[in-house]
């Protein structure tokens, strides 16, 4: 499989029996529900829970709060408001826990390139060993009950992460994205809802949580992932021979190699060129996670964050510049 | 002196007393001026001589002849007609004798940077070797006599090529333009007249020929020429110190370096602004005469000859971000 799918991400949606959702909550409740999660953690006396810490939402900087949803490892929802929220994040940052979003917990898991079995026994794993000690709100009709009907059932959303220069280039993604929704799976630009899609970056996530297996949304999803991927390869295929295409990505690469100052929708057009470029073999000696850590780490408040200083729009445009040679 | 000034041209329109104009003469009345000129030049037994190859217009193929007028050694009028017409040309190209374009003779001479008196000494020097074996139309009032009114006089037209992106980007070349016009001289795009000038290159010449010597108008080229290259320095000073200049400078190098296929006018843009990188020292390695020899090398025709393929415009854009590269 082709580095087409950039990372593989599952999400689990659970709340406690005993508290009503969060939203309800004041913040004294929202406080216990923290403290109950981060024992329950601790208490499973699990390896894995030593790989854990904990971040009090409110103590971050805005900057720090909006480098986390750069990484997608918050949803932008979740610091909006940080009174009694929390986040339990591993080390290498491949599992994080939102205490008290929507739901009391959302649990997720990312992998790199398309793993969503492997995604899923994680973020499986991981949810018994709070089962163990928590109690969760559960219906045998409805299965895991949610704030938000949506998620009702399995609680889960699993999602990969696309990329697909030619798809797009190609004007095909909107006919795709037609035929998605009616196999109840949605693709929307990395960027979230209702923005423009940025370095081609796509994310293609399940919609349907109730009446289907978690094991069967999965398949169902990988299948998808996997012909999209068949038809971006095909794409690709018929671009890369064209010189014009050639010329695109190599002057992005000279272009990334050489600018002083560079803003967020270039550096991520370029790199997504690049990408390009790697898979297609006309650039080498640059690998696609080199570029995959680079369209994270040149977001503004992640790249804010890393430089340790403030700095305004400007200086971040340098930062990025000087930030992207120094990786290539 | 800074390499604002390319280089230095200084010609001279001279008419043999024996004949009607060109205009006005056969075929066989040309041949006659072409055997007279090449006489002339052979029978001064100077060593000068024999650094001259004849080319015979009609014997070149059409990117030939374009090639000639893209390295300014023959005017674009020489070559819309080749019929009885021939080119004296030296080895190094820095002297050309057009034998029937508007007059019998245009003695022409290059020089790299600004060198007016020397160009001019050149030329007089070819001149007065040339008037030793023929006889000048000339008058004593009217002095050297022309086909054209405007040249009467010294018949001759001094002028310098300019490298000037700063005073063009601020805008103050149309005001400059002014001024020059009511001291007698012109400044325009140095693709000719009408053109929009490309890669920020200008020429300023004397119009002025009668009632002022050659030596009165080289010395006022020569004090305008220094002006406006302290004008280009200072705007230049102010410039550079842009980061965003500083970005499009390197970026514009970065481009040269990686593109497969590039235009003549995006060629010429950007080695106009790595040009501005070097004089400022900001690019460093590559040196100003590298980047003027481009600055010719990229001309369709130039490109095409010097390839020794037939090359279409697609197929020139490709063979001319190969030449570059090869170059930088």
């Amino acid at each position: 499989m082709s580095s087409v799918v950039i990372s593989t991400r599952v999400r689990l949606a659970r709340n406690l029996k005993e508290f009503p959702f969060p939203c309800r909550l004041n913040e004294q409740g929202r406080e216990k529900v923290i403290e109950k999660v981060k024992s329950a953690l601790k208490d499973s006396n699990s390896p894995i829970a030593q790989e854990f810490s904990f971040i009090k939402m409110s103590e971050l900087t805005p900057q720090q709060g909006v480098s986390l949803v750069e990484k997608r490892l918050v949803s932008p929802e979740f610091i909006s408001n940080t009174d009694g929220r929390g986040l339990l994040l591993s080390n290498d940052e491949s599992l994080s826990i939102m205490i008290n979003e929507e739901d009391h917990i959302r649990l997720q898991v990312i992998k790199k390139g398309l793993s969503l079995e492997d995604a899923y026994d994680t973020a499986d794993k991981l949810d018994t060993l709070l089962d163990e000690n928590l109690e969760f709100a559960f219906d045998s009709k409805l299965g895991y009950l949610t704030q938000c009907p949506t998620n009702l059932g399995t609680g889960m959303r699993a999602s990969v992460m696309l990329h697909l220069p030619a798809l797009e280039k190609s004007r095909a993604i909107g006919r795709i994205a037609d035929n998605l929704s009616k196999l109840g799976l949605t693709i929307r630009g990395a960027h979230g809802e209702g923005t423009e899609p940025k370095g081609a970056l796509y994310q293609l996530s399940n919609q349907v949580t109730l009446g289907i297996s978690e094991k069967a949304a999965i398949e169902n999803l990988k299948s998808i992932t996997q012909q999209l991927v068949t038809q971006e390869e095909q794409a690709r295929e018929r671009l890369c021979s064209r010189i014009e295409i050639q010329d695109t990505i190599s002057r992005s690469l000279g272009i990334l190699k050489s600018a002083l100052v560079i803003s967020h929708d270039e550096a991520l057009r370029l790199l997504s060129n690049v990408r390009t470029g790697i898979e297609s073999g006309q650039i080498e000696n640059i690998s696609t996670d080199t570029i995959d850590g680079l369209m994270v780490a040149v977001e503004p408040a992640t790249l804010t964050v890393k430089s340790g200083k403030n700095l305004n729009a400007n200086e971040r445009d340098i930062e990025r510049a000087n930030m992207i040679k120094a990786e290539l």
